[in-house]
């Protein structure tokens, strides 16, 4: 038994949601239990911010105002959900953590770098992921991928948005190599699973011997 | 013809919806454009956040999370209402503003000065109110003027809450002397609006002869 704290990030369209299952199964068989959550998301407040930011209920909202949502949320997800999570001995994986607001409300949309540098340390405090899986590939393929979905408020920008986005987490993935780990999503699904398999491994064999 | 953005602070029962009525009534009579707004609120976001925070339809939630989102009302509220009032020559008032934050997230409820004081910053700018007039009096006061009114989340707390919410307010009356006026709220209604007159007047002359 361990216990860790994973990330998966990415545009839209890469996998993510594919991938996520195969890595609860991997932990699952491997005797250890799983938490997996969402952000925006993963409690009631959550998810009513993920309604006004993503699903644009309150249409327009600066950027500095969806980041200060977001990091209301996820304050509210590290004390309800991640923080017990892990102190109870399990894995987290988390669909996009604040990785995704610096690219997005970052990157994407220009909320001060200088204040998302301080609601991190304010609201995460000491804790940082073990691991962040960053799923990348151009922007035209996730659009392909996605051409048949629903689309999100930030589904719906344009393409230099994207642009944008993807470039501010190559950035971070280079800022912080040792955690972020670039997974090419263009590759094949066995190629990109047989990578996630081997990062997880590592990291199964790095917490239980710390441990 | 002239413009101030002036806040109203202090405990529920002090007299504040009344006398904000009484200032809106001199600036109306003296020629002025006023708007008359209050936080949380002001904006639908904001709205919903008040009903979240206040009504406690999200019971429970920590200091750090109702913080950040009276952060995120606020910065929707200065975009949407407060500056662009300003901008077009009205005076606000605004019931309730920073400093609300200040002495209920902050002193009643714990919440880090540091992060009230980084989001106060990064949201405001350079943004200050001209006056703030703090309605104060001592606690059992206001209790006894809000006995038959329905009681929000905040209303709710005991006794100790509100002495803590109190001394953050004349803590903070005493290290911004020019901007903060306390108003004694145990006086006659006479008294008080003479006081605040005397207020508006100094405040009107300024920022015309400023302008």
């Amino acid at each position: 038994m361990s216990s860790a704290f994973v990330t998966l990030e990415g545009l839209e369209g890469v996998g993510k949601s594919t991938n996520l299952a195969y890595l609860e199964q991997l932990l699952v068989a491997a005797g250890e239990k799983v938490v997996v959550t969402r952000e925006p998301g993963g409690t009631p407040l959550g998810e009513q911010i993920r309604q006004w930011v993503l699903m644009g209920d309150h249409a327009g909202l600066p950027a500095e105002v969806e980041t200060l949502l977001m990091f209301a949320a996820r304050a509210q997800h590290l004390n309800e959900v991640i923080r017990p999570a892990l102190a109870d001995g399990a894995w987290v994986l988390c669909d996009r953590f604040t990785d995704a607001t610096f690219a997005y409300q970052g990157g994407g949309r220009g909320a001060a770098i200088d204040l998302l540098e301080q609601l991190k340390r304010a609201i995460q405090r000491d804790l940082e992921p073990d691991l962040t899986l960053l799923f990348d590939a151009p922007v035209e393929v996730g659009f392909e991928r996605i051409a048949n979905r629903a689309h999100d408020h930030f589904e719906r920008e344009d393409h230099s948005f994207f642009d944008k986005v993807r470039t501010t987490y190559l950035e971070l993935a280079e800022r912080y190599p040792e955690r972020i780990k670039r997974i090419d999503a263009t590759q094949s699904l066995d190629t990109v699973q047989q990578e996630l398999s081997g990062h997880l491994s590592e990291l199964l064999q790095r917490t239980t011997t710390d441990g």
